[in-house]
């Protein structure tokens, strides 16, 4: 039997436990009072980032940001991080890795993440991060991806689709787009939601949370299954990009904001209408059901099936 | 400037904080009475294994190995383990991840380690894995390079030269080597001192520890200078492997035994005589000394310096 990529890496995945806690982080005890959650995202050159694209620092910011970002979807607060690079002879000896280093430990920073180890390789060809990031988390308040239950109201942070909107840019234009697209800058330079993932956990309504990394479509189908419970949301509670929405007609905007990935904004369901700090913009889009389907309503009240049509990167 | 790969892999990690603990592992504290350490390895196709060389349980049992042997050096107990793999098209649907994931459990439930999380990403062109292992050890008693004494005997476990004697047989004869060769096993198949490390912990007189992965006249080159301390050896102490010198003279047979790296034995000092259980074989070969000189002495009683000169693998 043939396997496509997707279906090899879920194959590898389920056969060989690397999701067996089937969430964004593996959650380990740490003492009495406190649960330790790590995760590791490995980028490829030409899979997962482009050097004509994005810059050293763009790189070095992402390579942290997709690791934090599914930190914080356990609720959890990042603590220490490693690197493990492979680099390619092209690129010694010319400022790229300084850059990347410049753009990573900005981000790291920002959270006051240490960098503790990893590990420096030659590349034949490509360059190669493997990104792994630990956390805290208070102990058995890890929030997964199986707690959502029938009646909970579902929510998103943030804008979605403008990552995807950025890649579209990206592939079009390339190097020749304009420099100072908001939409490129949402897919060479996510901001993981850290601070509000802390927030939620203090206000103790969430019972399940995912980040936005394959689409919304894929991931609160992953939610989903996890729970064993269906979906309900609705077309035009969806927050799409404003950016989005003046260079796109509605249908492919709203596309975008369902299918698009890398928004690496916070999915999850709540016991409860959640109000949030102005600082952050949480929308509720829909509702657990007690079934197993997962549906969209359209603007004009027909429902359909919602297929997870995630992109898988570029 | 102009730098070598070796040169570029230390600027990156003493400019970066990569080798911050100066150490084989990152030392974390876990909980009042315990200390976690971490490590990540980044092994490269046609860098640091050939598919022409090694079996695919060879490669998954090596990309594990190393990173024990790492937890090892610091005297620590494997606990956990995540692995990163990006992976080429050709290898899809081929049987050869499963069979990696065979051969690195094999080594995994050899000591109890368990594999909670990682990544799969698909990679344009090689095979790349990063290692990641997490161990714990009681709360400051991880045994750091820097800890070596004036005075200190200097052991080694095992034999040395063996995994170097391995390489040069691959390079010289490859996939139609003897597939008995013991020598080649040494190289693809090595045994991390998981239980003698532990053993040599509750012995209670290791001043310092690391593995030998870089080569003798290297990794104690890495412990002098973390210590601030000299080292005399004994040309005619050093446990040159038997099987090299069945093949080699004996010159050759004690430069690979000083140089070739890999064997991922262990290299410890202790403030007295080290008596170890009669499963293990460790050997003094010198003493630490209060200068900065890293000396050996020839069998005729003439000393030398001892240059570094560990081989960066292949």
């Amino acid at each position: 039997m043939m396997r496509t990529e997707f279906e090899t890496i879920e194959y590898i995945k389920s056969t060989f436990g690397l999701s067996k806690v089937g969430d964004d982080c593996a959650v380990l005890p740490k003492d009495a009072d406190t649960d330790q959650v790590i995760t590791a995202d490995m980028l490829v050159e030409n899979v997962d980032f482009r050097l004509d694209w994005a810059t050293a620092r763009q790189i070095g910011h992402k390579s942290l940001a997709v690791s934090l970002s599914d930190v914080a979807a356990m609720g959890a607060a990042p603590k220490w991080a490693m690197l493990s690079i492979a680099v390619p002879e092209r690129l010694w000896n010319t400022g790229f890795l300084d850059d990347l280093y410049v753009g990573w430990h900005a981000l790291a920073d920002k959270f006051g993440v240490e960098l503790v180890g990893g590990d420096i390789s030659r590349s034949p060809d490509l360059l190669v991060i493997d990104s792994i990031v630990g956390g805290e988390t208070a102990r058995g308040k890890a929030i997964l991806r199986s707690g959502a239950k029938a009646g909970d109201a579902i929510y998103v942070s943030g804008s979605l689709g403008g990552a995807a909107g950025g890649l579209a840019i990206l592939e079009s234009a390339g190097s020749n787009r304009d420099p100072d697209s908001i939409l490129v800058k949402r897919q060479l330079h996510p901001h993981p939601q850290v601070t509000l993932a802390n927030h939620l956990t203090s206000l103790g309504l969430v019972n399940s949370m995912i980040d936005l990394s394959d689409g919304l479509s894929s991931d609160l189908g992953h939610i989903c299954r996890a729970s064993g419970v269906g979906a309900r949301i609705y077309a035009d509670q969806i927050p799409v990009d404003g950016e989005l929405t003046q260079i796109y007609d509605p249908a492919r905007s709203l596309a975008m904001a369902l299918d698009g990935g890398e928004d690496f904004e916070l999915l999850f369901t709540a016991s409860g209408d959640v109000t949030v700090d102005e600082r952050f913009r949480v929308t509720k889009i829909g509702e657990i059901t007690a079934n197993d389907k997962r549906n969209i309503i359209s603007d004009d009240g027909t429902q359909h099936e919602l297929t997870p049509k995630g992109f898988r990167h570029f």
